[in-house]
């Protein structure tokens, strides 16, 4: 397989963006990643897009090619095609994007994800969500993403002794990471001790500790080697890209505080890179609820099982810490909109790794991976990234 | 690029299929294409499914993991992912997986089609075919589907003379097929008199004129070379897969009479494969109108502009004829069950060009194409298929 590069990134702000509509976002996604990477319109050979829900909730399918209709680009009559992993479409438009190019098939391909979901069928929203998981055996049962998130918490405090104020305390770090990000829905530090105080959702989880669904859209241009060399700017390399998979309802898992699918993905992707888990220095992982960050954590191999909680409340999880986490605020803080979330956490860690990310800049960053899942992790993609010449 | 066969097929009877679930149909169709590739569940690495509309009309995102899920295959973990491009999703989930074998990064990998259309919201049913032109332009100002073909219909008339009984002999020609197969959802004879007497639906097209939507789901098989080689039974390689795109809206063309996005596709899939257009014997092609049809064999350049319509009517486009065109019935006549088309239509021509097709067995075929659509040409997607060893 050829090499692959992200030469070009493009990202909205992310939130309430009731004026705007989806063609808008992914066509100001995709036309800032295109200027960004250098080229035109015209020599991108291949494109694809992610929305989880458009179908659902705008009753428009197609998006490959509304995409780059919208994008002025109808003429070049390249393939558009749609991808969608639930909330992880994003990362799994970037992998199929990925696969194209390192096939040979396109020299350069477009991997955007839009999401709209505010100013839409309200009580559409929940269920859209709720899609995610196995709908005849969750869904329709009134188990909602919060109550099977809820599910995995109380187990994860029961076999590691995971405490509300651990699980506060990734809310509190991602905020404080949010607050310095321009494009972030919800820029503003939250303190830990209120998380506790909001409201319960599905207990022990609090509404401090859930996402919320904003929109917005993300765009990475990828290029094969031979075109990344002809290009200027800073290089950096999707090292690798893997996707793991799981039972869809959870009930029928092993373990509620394992996710396997994201355990398999990573071990792929860390070995496809040649790189070990020690060597990642950002990631930008699926904080879905808070619980979701601290099974991630434990699942990347980040930290060993039952210690990505503590880990988080001692500071290890930014600055000065072992392992910056979601310097863009995450889900929780950047907003979670669900098709674009995947291709925004590939679009955070390319500014990383181009050592261009502002009061946000992890230092000497050269390694960094995103994780990204669908539901409670059915489906978890992670992709290695690698600034040129990188390592510690 | 490495070589591509498609090693096993599997598909499931076409209609309204009220107690059947979408479960149960991508399974039976999944499960059959392993069987008949002679592999075992566990040596499929990576799995693309196609469906149009499960996200709207049952409310169930994440089709890939599902479809990965039912068939007992979560423990696995692989890749599993859903594709869509509106009505051609089927074909897209056949290109993904395509690329991904041809890539080198799976060796074995199914793609999955699967749409229940009947048996759920029924006012949403109108509203899913027409998600696949542009909602924004087109739907939402009552444009359907057969009133943006009817227009495409009477350009066709004006340009070229085409006829009523003309777009007649497309019915009578495809329900002859499709009265040859058991799987077909209307498995009898319209007489071309018929057609002209049915309901106007839009003028000039009638009842007769449109293909239905049905429930339905199709798998193959796809694996490289040295997998192929390996296993028994007969060897259909996949030559080539070519996508194009065009506008989502049709008034944003330049003609009403040509498939842009067809003719870019077939062209490419040619010259990938190396044949030319006089080579294909067989070929299923997206009747979803019956002028569908005659654009789309011209766009494919299997005619002439303005000349496919008197073929029909000669008998050109079945047996004894130039080509034979949909003999499994086509989307009018098996059924067009959106997702599960694209793969339908594989399957019949690797049944075809394994001397398999019983009844509808086109004498000596060697060489077979698919020609996918959504809407009314915003993506067109070509596979062509050469028995090993094959051409005339």
């Amino acid at each position: 397989m050829r090499p692959v590069y992200a030469v070009g990134i493009g990202i909205t702000k992310f939130g309430e963006l009731w004026e705007r509509s989806l063609r808008e976002l992914i066509t100001e996604a995709g036309l800032a990643a295109v200027a960004d990477a250098g080229i035109a319109g015209e020599d991108i050979e291949s494109m694809y897009v992610a929305s989880q829900s458009a179908g659902r909730l705008l009753g428009q399918e197609q998006l490959g090619v509304l995409a780059l209709d919208e994008a002025g680009l109808a003429d070049t009559h390249i393939p558009a095609t749609r991808v969608e992993a639930g909330d992880a479409s994003g990362a799994a438009a970037l992998r199929t994007a990925y696969l194209s190019v390192a096939s040979g098939a396109h020299a350069i391909s477009v991997a955007g994800g839009v999401e709209k979901m505010t100013d839409v069928l309200e009580d559409e929203v929940a269920t859209a969500f709720t899609s995610n998981s196995d709908m005849e055996w969750e869904g329709f049962f009134g188990a909602t993403l919060p109550a099977l998130f809820a599910m995995m918490a109380r187990a994860h405090g029961s076999e590691f002794g995971t405490t509300r104020e651990q699980l506060s305390a990734v809310t509190a770090k991602n905020h404080g990471h949010g607050a310095r990000n321009p494009g972030a829905a919800y820029r503003f530090p939250i303190a830990a001790a209120k998380v506790a105080q909001s409201p319960i959702v599905a207990d022990p989880l609090r509404v401090l500790d859930c996402a919320a669904a904003v929109d917005g859209a993300a765009a990475v241009v990828l290029a094969n080697d031979e075109v990344a060399a002809r290009l200027d700017g800073p290089k950096v390399r999707i090292a690798s890209t893997a996707q793991g998979s799981d039972t869809l309802a959870l009930h029928e898992r092993e373990s509620l505080t394992r996710l396997e699918s994201t355990t398999i993905a990573a071990s792929a992707a860390f070995e496809r890179a040649g790189i070990s888990a020690d060597e990642v220095q950002v990631a930008e992982v699926h904080d879905v609820f808070t619980i979701a960050e601290i099974l991630a954590l434990e699942a990347l191999t980040l930290f060993k099982p039952g210690e990505a909680a503590g880990a988080t409340e001692k500071g290890l999880t930014t600055y000065e810490g072992k392992v910056v986490v979601n310097p863009s605020g995450g889900l929780k803080a950047r907003g979670h909109a669900l098709g674009a979330t995947g291709l925004a956490q590939a679009c955070e860690i390319v500014e990383q790794l181009r050592n261009a990310a502002g009061d946000r800049q992890v230092d000497n960053a050269a390694t960094g991976l995103t994780h990204a899942m669908a539901g409670t992790g059915g489906t978890s993609i992670v992709h290695v990234f690698r600034a040129e010449g990188g390592g510690r």
